[in-house]
């Protein structure tokens, strides 16, 4: 991904999953399924960025962007996402909640450079 | 708060505003500062819940969601809430992204107990 934690994104309207996780498993096994999903979110049709924080508990904040509902409807049911969603479901996370929203408005810290 | 790390929302649509944020300054100052500020959101009228995480390199994610657009503008305007934003943009932040959206859609994972 990129060297900053933001995500460039358009001009909304644009969706945001966003994506609370609670981890009950830090292992190594867990943090490459993590990295190979961020990488191939990045390489599907409609996907706009992705910002995302774990802290020490194993408590995740994730949220991606999308250009429409279809296109997060594919990335849902991709063949290796499903997968992985399954492994989540069935180990990885003690708890999670899924929102799906449409991002109205977008501002930055303005700061003279 | 709780002691979940996950907001108990009411069936969408609803607000959420998703706050991306890379902290310069982690002193006492700043947690103490935050720590009044997520107290004082969940005073007001319009609060449905939040949910923050922060990681070791100080990038974080705070989402807190909200009954409408009127009761996000009147926190935004909140007096004390002001100071803290400025003293966000002019020193406890190198960046930040903020985006407000409207949740279409929520799920949660579903275990048998």
């Amino acid at each position: 991904m990129s060297d900053t934690p933001f995500a460039t994104t358009p001009k909304p309207p644009y969706y945001a999953v966003i994506f609370t996780s609670q981890l009950s498993d830090r292992s190594d096994s867990y943090r490459e399924l993590a990295e190979r999903m961020v990488e191939l979110a990045a390489s599907q049709p409609g996907f706009l960025g992705l910002e995302s924080v774990r802290d020490a508990s194993g408590t995740g904040i994730t949220v991606s962007y999308w250009a429409s509902l279809p296109e997060i409807a594919a990335w849902k049911r991709h063949s290796e996402h499903l997968v992985a969603q399954q492994r989540g479901r069935s180990g990885f996370y003690t708890d999670f909640r899924l929102r799906v929203a449409v991002v109205e408005s977008e501002s930055a810290l303005q700061r003279p450079s």
